[in-house]
């Protein structure tokens, strides 16, 4: 097989999956994986079977192909824009799985109350026509949550990230707002971001997580919303999770990458994707590999040591990448011209969404091939 | 039709064809374009249409997607490593296209020697039979150049960008060796990527091209190698491409993108890829959008002022990137929530690489969907 192409270890994905759930179950916590990292409905199900309760989703595409197949609880975590297309294509995803979805705004909020299976524009129909047929509707007219239901929202909020959410104090405010519109709210969730940052970073992005969340609870009960889900998560800050959350969305964990290695939330042994590539030249006295950005993605935060690391040559880094080139240095000899060397992407969310397909293998033997169900399912 | 989605505009793409076709044609330069940019048969036609010599490609499954699409004169601009499967696939499109390779070492020569169309295996079994049998194949034994025949090559040379190829002095050394296996050579190139800079980095990396290539083209002929091929180029430098070139082989300058307009190879008004985007979001009074690194990609060069611009805000800036989520600061009022932006990705390349298809509009008004056909195709 030509390289490059991916490769998930599936006994490390197997120990990464069951090492976070049994963290999340000793701490009462639900977990909640995000699914963006690996688009794969093999690894849902692992996850899921590991006793995750739900999957979280980037996307409506997303969502569409994990309850094609059969993940019936799902969390999109995005403030998705109520467009008419958006709102019937959840209404559709919304008649075989529960769902939820993430608003940051009243105008999210209007737009999405009353989207459910049951479609507004149905069951306006059905309203219209006689009292029996919408009786055909009647677990669409009864909520909270479940297949067959109306969607209901997270309020999101800002825990110093600054990207997408509210402030924590006006989380109730919020959530007010999308009930007043007949948007049913089931609590909270943020996403601490500002995790990815060495020292200290993760530590402290864990606290400010913790502590927004529990304000934002508050403000939801002091506008009189019970706050059933507060969740928050991401692979850095999962280690040092405070008090008060209910429920944990991490992604990357269940492959690791170099961003992960370098922040030390995992070691090399925990790395369970990586890209095999073959050695075209030693130019410049330099290991030049055919894995470019096309395939590892582009992704360089500042901090980075480079733009991705070799797993058995840990002092290596790619200090340049292009579309089809990772140009690494190291110490002592050079791979042999055409020999194959597994490289660790930067980021593997980006990495796996630039293949269709993860070759599989068990104790260095292929094993299996497993579809990127939703790679490309931008929207 | 839901955000993100790429757009191209066919009117700026027809004049940035037409513009550096006649480029070229005004200086004796052939220009054969890289189609790794857009990855699409449809502009590869636009581009041959206009008077292109030929397309470049840098994997041999771009290579194989155009053959299919009947282009027939292809250079896979990249140090190929000669496999077993990659020597068998090349030989496979050979047969119905010239195919040029690039080498940077006599190992990777010696792998190469002897693939064509004919097929090493096919021709040795048919020699082993008799002579008429091996009369079926004439137009592979003669060369050099052109579908059914043996592949070639060019020797890749660094002119200061320092990924791959050797030094220009060593040019004629490597052709010999080459020739010495088997594997005809038929001229240089090089990649002068140390254009990708600010200030007069893209004048200074045109005249290190033009300098390697000058030599390494002597360096051929001093070792009794004509240098029929001497090629470069990259759409920083194009336009101050230096003499002693005869075929420049620029990509991005189809579309252009948010790094040609900061490195000022482009203005505005020649940006024909953009990504349709939604504002989804108002948080800390920025503007957040669905176009994340998912479908622009993360490419962000240090010079860069941020991770892309937007086409219609020239002072707004993308300060976060990541995987759904676009963060833009920009002076004056926040263009609505719900409406759609038009966002200039750094990299045209990478963000093409992660959709399956293009929509084309013309005068603002969508008129055709093209398939990104080689999209993925990394091996």
């Amino acid at each position: 097989m030509q390289t490059p192409f991916l490769v998930v270890d599936r006994g490390i994905l197997a120990a990464n999956i069951e090492r976070a759930q049994r963290w999340a179950d000793d701490r009462g916590l639900r977990l909640r994986p995000h699914v963006k990292t690996h688009k794969c409905v093999e690894i849902g199900r692992m996850q899921t079977d590991a006793g995750a309760s739900g999957i979280t989703v980037a996307t409506i595409g997303e969502a569409e192909v994990f309850a094609d197949a059969g993940f019936d609880d799902l969390f999109v975590a995005y403030p998705l824009w109520p467009s008419d297309e958006a709102r019937a294509r959840v209404a559709a995803v919304s008649a075989r799985a529960r769902v939820l979805i993430g608003i940051d705004s009243a105008e999210a909020a209007a737009g999405w109350a009353g989207t459910g299976s049951h479609s507004t524009d149905l069951l306006a129909l059905k309203r219209s026509q006689n009292a029996v047929e919408c009786d055909q509707f009647p677990e669409t007219l009864s909520g909270p949550g479940g297949a067959g239901r109306e969607v209901r929202a997270l309020i999101e909020v800002d825990s110093g990230h600054h990207r997408s959410g509210v402030p924590a104090e006006l989380a109730g405010e919020l959530a007010v707002a999308a009930e007043a519109c007949g948007l049913g709210v089931e609590g909270v969730f943020t996403f601490p971001g500002h995790s990815y940052a060495p020292g200290e970073g993760r530590a402290k992005a864990a606290g400010d997580e913790a502590s927004a969340l529990v304000s934002a609870a508050d403000s939801l009960r002091e506008a009189g919303v019970q706050p059933w889900v507060i969740s928050g998560g991401s692979t850095p800050s999962l280690a040092a999770t405070g008090s008060g959350l209910k429920e944990s969305r991490p992604g990357v964990y269940v492959f690791n990458d170099a961003q992960q290695w370098e922040l030390g939330s995992c070691g090399p042994d925990d790395i369970a994707l990586t890209c095999h590539a073959t050695v075209v030249s030693h130019a410049g006295g330099r290991l030049v590999l055919d894995s470019g950005s096309k395939v590892l993605g582009a992704d360089r935060p500042p901090w980075a040591s480079g733009f991705g690391r070799l797993l058995d040559h840990p002092d290596a880094r790619i200090v340049i990448l292009s579309e089809h080139h990772a140009v690494a240095e190291l110490a002592g000899p050079l791979p042999p011209l055409g020999s194959t060397v597994r490289v660790v992407p930067n980021h593997a969310c980006n990495a796996v969404n630039l293949v269709d397909a993860l070759e599989i293998v068990e104790a260095g033997r292929r094993v299996a091939t497993w579809a990127v169900a939703a790679r490309g399912r931008n929207c």
